[in-house]
């Protein structure tokens, strides 16, 4: 495989506080100096979250478009990916940002369970997501929590609600969803070329700690990396 | 695979009314006696859902009562497993019926889409169903609709929460969720196998005209039936 691994840097997940590390970029401004600092050290994707003054995750379209802005000046030529998902939001107020014309957005095609509750994500939500995404040129990344995602990513491009071959990205170390176990980790990337196509493209994020040993098993496997 | 081919029996889905199939029946009369005629071709295991009098899915424990002692007597040694699924009913209520020690019954251990909606099995919920399965002495028939259950059971048994080795169905061909797949249904039962041990017994169920092919699969696989 001579693809350039691509690095996507997500610089602040949906739950982390300055409590649980005083390095968290929260503030927009400190999310665009952490992202630029990222960029020079080679990602070249940045999946964004956006925090309220209070510091707890939201879907505010004011301040996705601040973070997009601020990134698309300091760090030229970055892709932007907005989270779409449902710990910022809940319904179609998860989606309000993609008016903006992000390059990339997360999209959740199933539902599955998080460590103290569903993570809902009903069909007709999903579906509507997927047609805001082509209504304003938004490539979806799919999170795939679980192997049906996978299959269901397939069908969506299938029949014309996800445009493009997706890009898969398979989250692992969730409790109570899928935990971080190799056999389904290759598994997945069989699935993923063989619904999409040999040279599709996938990621894979692990939770925590877990984020390292999945780098090492993706990098070696011709995935793209996440932070 | 010396072990004998196990039937089990799902008389009534929680789905289909008079008005699909004149044949399903709905009230309890008619379950004990199409219970009875599979009994004598053969089933083993009968998987019960009730319905009201309006014909609609219910948990309601009083027909569950009246079903099981109705099979009991009819069916001797017959193995009777209720359904605590989540279109009978809601929350605490699903597992209602439980206090009535059925052999067996149904347990989701997580969510996923439904053809319009998700089917919400909540963590504490799961957990709530499988510590009452355990004070009534309750087998589970673990209902995997995704990869990630079937992970999910393990840790369950790991950490106590299931006693005994899970009992592990897999549900294919409900739309948004798991499809019908060969590799998929191949791997699953790979998985079963690493995680429960070679004999750990395994069953598969298939949504409307995919149960003839899954019946087809899991009994060349040596697995268990489903009607
Ligand atoms: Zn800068
Ligand atoms: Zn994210
Ligand atoms: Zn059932
Ligand atoms: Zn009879």
């Amino acid at each position: 495989m001579t693809n350039p691994c691509i690095i996507c840097v997500a610089i602040t997940g949906s739950l982390p506080t300055k409590e649980n590390n005083p390095a968290v970029p929260i503030t927009v401004a400190e999310q665009i100096e952490s992202t630029h600092e990222a960029f020079e050290a080679g990602a070249s994707i940045a999946h964004c979250h956006v925090r309220d003054d209070q510091g707890k995750p939201t879907s505010d379209p004011d301040r996705f478009a601040a973070l997009k802005e601020g990134i698309e000046k300091h760090c030229p030529g970055m892709i932007v990916q907005l989270s779409t998902g449902g710990r910022s939001g809940a319904g179609q107020a998860r989606g309000g940002m993609l008016p903006l014309r992000p390059d990339m957005a997360s999209l959740s095609v199933g539902s599955n369970n998080f460590p103290t509750r569903v993570y809902e994500n009903p069909p007709d939500l999903v579906d509507w997501l997927a047609s805001e995404m082509i209504a304003y040129d938004v490539k979806p990344e799919i999170e795939a929590f679980d192997l049906s995602h996978i299959f269901q990513a397939a069908k969506m491009h299938k029949d014309g609600r996800i445009r493009g071959i997706p890009y898969v990205q398979f989250v692992m170390g969730v409790k109570n969803a899928m935990p971080v176990d190799r056999e389904v980790f290759d598994f997945y990337i069989h699935t993923v070329k063989r619904l999409f196509g040999e040279d599709a493209p996938w990621c894979a994020t692990g939770i925590g700690p877990n984020q390292i040993v999945l780098n090492e098993w993706t990098i070696s496997s011709g995935g793209h990396a996440r932070t």
